[in-house]
């Protein structure tokens, strides 16, 4: 169902039962752009820690707009072994409310909107009849402004922006220029006294004008009028006087606040649908969803913290149980049966054995999708897919109970493990940011941290380290980058090397991360507290049933996950090793070629 | 005539025609947005030096985008007495030329953006369709790389970021997951060898697995195979394996590069209709035009020029010849006549006597515009309505001749004092930017500069003066602003009053043009050279026969002019005032009222 400012109004109870009786909900956003940062590289470099991923999108990522938001609820149906899905559309745009609410500004990536122009994208309807919202504080300043102007009129103060002290105690001053249209005015309005007419409409003018007019009025005519700016739908600004007895000019000015009270609960618009989802504290699907996470509370419900243990904060109390279908198929048993983790990819492979379409049948009154046709990057569409990936995996799961299921539901323990951790995209040896506790901390002793002139590029670092055999380029910056070696002993070995190098430098990983701790601790920030890693909440492990599969992800986690983030060429092939690595590790490859180019909304997912 | 991307190539003789026999061109120019900054009283202080307007303009108005860029061509067609008319509107957008063109990232303002959405603006149309260009520096870069491409490929280096050092010494490792894979790749490939097929079109793949391809077939196949990644209209990357010998593999790479070539200069695109314009140094006419020309060199020229001294370099190299219709209507004889200098009420008051609607007609092939049904915020109508306006107003100077003349050439000397002289919006002493010489400079020894806690309100001014009659506030942020007083001789009274003052602070304007002049040099900038005020081109009045108005604008120029920044109650009514500041002077009351809100795009003009 799509939903623009016309039918928003109309839809909201629809939208909300939906949610009410849903068993789970899948959601996913279309934004205007991806990254303002440099270039892609620095912006998600293969050894970022969590932290720095965070600052980083915080900072290069949320002057982009959400403008197309899909919501994809799905009931499941134990009569009919099926699942009834409503999928939602919402085209979300930051119309000012009036002329003191706030006028955002957003970033928009030409790269970005030429990917969704080529795939159909309707911009029209977002920039014309996209839903309004506020996030939680503008929602209270606008509240309290009403108010406050509430209060004013009844203490009789007017409309204060337009009297200075001195006009209230004087004639208006009228310059020469506008006294033929103010004489003008004054006579229609004396006029309207002795005719029959209750309001006259005036001419459009500038502001200048009807401030000209609102003062000339007020001084000739302190009684008996109520005088009031219109706008035409041309958002032309005219004025419009009313003959009115007192009582009458105050019901006037009352039903104009109930109407701003009024105007003010639809301005809070989109965000009340987010409120709805949060509040049933539902399963919330996504695929690679931090971003839509971190978009979704940014722009409705308060600016992203500076901290990334603050911001899993708020993010638990906006999202109470999130999951992330490009994590979960990058995982064991998924993983090994799936390449390709990209939404429209994996939505294909899920098709195929040994997994299983899942049955699904759009509830009545809803627009069905066919996922024959790809509607690819159409949000609602894109909500539903990841929602019927889902469906899919978590049954998959289901056939290695003894006896097997083929349904299992959105809140059987068998889905737990996957709960509030969201995929990280490019990071070599840290899959997912754990929303509800500590990140993992691989090891990172094979790393070297170089700096060197501007000009070098890519091949240059492969010269320096040669000798080496097979290394993997993180880049930072223009001047700096990691460099993984393949065996932790020639660490030694290349600091030794480096000693007398004048035109570049190395330290090791455990130097660099005690030089960024220093450097905030001059800044005044206390050092971040070094979480003790912790696997992958194995004491869920209990839970689980999955005795034919490689148990090892859960019960090992990341122990001598550094082997696996080297060059590919070096790595052992023994059957020892963490298997959760593999399915995210090509990402690190793009960027190791020295591209530096950003990339599209495409090619997120 | 709406021109796109679909329709660009086909246009572009009919508009270099439409260029070339013209008398004159009117421009205009819609945008994303008008302001970045933190509000509009800020952004367009009433007291600005022309060299801080052009600084905030700079700042925060150039990451909007000019996304439609409206041309008409005037030609006078001497026979019939009419002008001919050629109306073009572009759409305009930075649509990436490849995957190393610059990715524009551009600010929108949800106001503006509202705003044209409901004039009816196509945003589609912008998006999907917007012609590409690139700015001089953008198309050298990219000229050069093509060239470099051209000459790695003439020395057989191949396609240098896919193969790093160590592949091409040994075969690529293909990591166990993708083994499958690229063993039927190899497969599909040796059995092109053997049939009659001549090329092998891949399934889309990953950037990695495309990697991996490149590496395995440069190492099993190293001739007889061209391979190039190919792109579906879905923007899925795709594999292109073809047999070829030597030579036809030569061929190939040089009629790649061919096309590169032409898409090259495709990637010019739109630029090079301003390169067209300024290239035939005709007559531009704009209506109130500053940010459209600062939009037209930032965005298709170069980057603006730090100093004001440059931007006017830069700008009478490009448009050697301007006019601003806001600034002629606000100037004698017109500001008389003219109560509103918006476009569409000078377009309605220019109608009427003792104006003439100026005979026009729009050239064959052309789609006309009716005046009568408003198109106004279409960027090729509101260019035709300025030309219209421009004709109107120059063949009204002409009935002031002995004899009168009904019609005024774009050549004639009765125009010239109105050329290069951009309108500068709402600053009180100084109505234009004058591009070809130094600028205006009014005294301003009745303005103080006060400085004040940030809770503080235009009526807290209009309080702390209460002694001192009409003032008038000009906002510089939270916690500064100038106040106008009436007389000069009340300065040192304020001064005296407020020396032992603790919550404010007052200094004179030439205290705090020092303090900013010391600032400036403290950061190693020279201070600017004070400029000698120069009187409205005086010498051209010689041209003049004007015997029957008042010429006093023309030949006393802005001696006085403080006398009309006060507050109007004060000012003298006599004759000899100049009466060029009229025209402007009621911009700065809407900022004086403390209204902190950004203006749109509607309301720009």
């Amino acid at each position: 169902m799509e939903v623009t400012r016309k039918n928003y109004k109309d839809c909201l109870n629809t939208v909300y039962s939906a949610i009410e009786e849903a068993d789970f909900l899948a959601i996913d956003g279309e934004f205007s752009g991806i990254s303002d940062g440099p270039n892609v590289s620095a912006l998600t470099n293969g050894l970022d820690t969590p932290e720095e991923r965070y600052t980083k999108l915080k900072k290069h990522s949320m002057d982009f707009l959400l403008f197309q938001f899909g919501l994809c609820t799905f009931k499941y149906d134990q009569t009919q072994s099926k699942y009834i899905t409503k999928p939602f559309n919402f085209y979300v745009f930051p119309k000012p409310f009036n002329r003191t609410s706030p006028d955002i500004k957003f970033i928009c990536q030409s790269s970005s909107i030429d990917f969704l122009a080529s795939q159909g994208f309707d911009f029209n309807k977002v920039f014309c009849h996209g839903i309004p919202y506020l996030n939680k504080e503008e929602e209270a300043q606008l509240r309290e402004q009403t108010e406050e102007r509430r209060n004013q009129h009844a203490n009789g103060v007017g409309t204060p922006s337009y009297i200075s002290p001195s006009s209230s105690k004087s004639p208006a001053h009228v310059p020469d220029e506008h006294k033929v249209f103010i004489n003008k005015v004054v006579e229609k309005v004396e006029a309207l006294f002795t005719n029959s007419d209750k309001t006259l409409d005036l001419e459009p003018c500038t502001g200048f004008q009807r401030k000209l007019i609102y003062q000339t009025l007020n001084w000739k005519f302190p009684k008996g009028l109520h005088v009031e700016t219109m706008e035409t739908e041309k958002k032309e600004r005219y004025i419009q006087v009313s003959k009115v007895d007192e009582e009458e000019r105050k019901r006037r000015e009352q039903q104009k606040l109930e109407r701003e009270q009024e105007e003010l609960n639809d301005a809070v618009g989109f965000s009340r649908v987010i409120h709805a989802i949060s509040k049933s504290g539902k399963l919330v699907v996504g695929h690679n969803m931090l971003l839509d996470v971190m978009h979704t509370i940014h722009q409705f419900y308060c600016p992203l913290p500076e901290d990334l243990q603050d911001f899993k904060e708020v993010t638990m109390c906006v999202f109470p149980r999130l999951l992330d279908t490009k994590l979960m198929a990058s995982t064991q048993p998924f993983k090994e049966l799936i390449t390709n983790t990209s939404l429209a990819e994996l939505e294909k492979q899920l098709k195929e054995t040994p997994f299983k379409s899942p049955r699904v049948e759009t509830a009545e009154g809803f627009p069905s999708y066919d996922t024959a046709q790809e509607q690819l990057h159409e949000a609602g569409y894109d909500a539903y897919i990841t929602g019927l990936c889902f469906i899919s995996m978590a049954n998959y799961l289901g056939s290695f109970l003894t006896p097997p299921k083929a349904y299992i539901s959105a809140r059987s323990k068998l889905i737990e493990p996957f709960f509030n951790k969201l995929f990280l995209m490019r990071i070599i040896d840290i899959p997912y940011l754990n929303i509800t506790g500590p990140d993992l901390q691989p090891k990172r002793d094979h790393v070297l941290y170089v700096t060197f002139p501007k000009e070098w590029k890519t091949s240059d670092l492969y010269q320096l380290f040669s000798a080496f055999g097979n290394i993997q380029v993180s880049w930072i910056d223009d001047t700096s980058a990691f460099v993984s070696l393949s065996q932790t002993d020639q660490v030694q070995i290349a600091m030794n090397t480096s000693r007398y190098a004048e035109s570049y430098r190395i330290q090791t990983y455990a130097e660099y991360v005690q030089g960024k701790q220093q450097d905030k601790e001059k800044l005044g920030q206390p050092a971040n507290s070094m979480y003790i890693p912790v696997f992958f909440e194995a004491q869920l492990c209990g839970y689980l049933q999955f005795q034919s599969i490689n148990m090892f992800f859960f019960l090992h986690g990341f122990r001598g996950i550094r082997k696996r983030s080297i060059s590919p060429v070096q790595a052992e092939q023994g059957g020892t090793e963490p298997l959760i690595t593999d399915g995210w590790s090509h990402y690190s490859y793009p960027d190791s070629t020295g591209s530096k180019k950003m990339k599209t909304d495409g090619q997120r997912r």
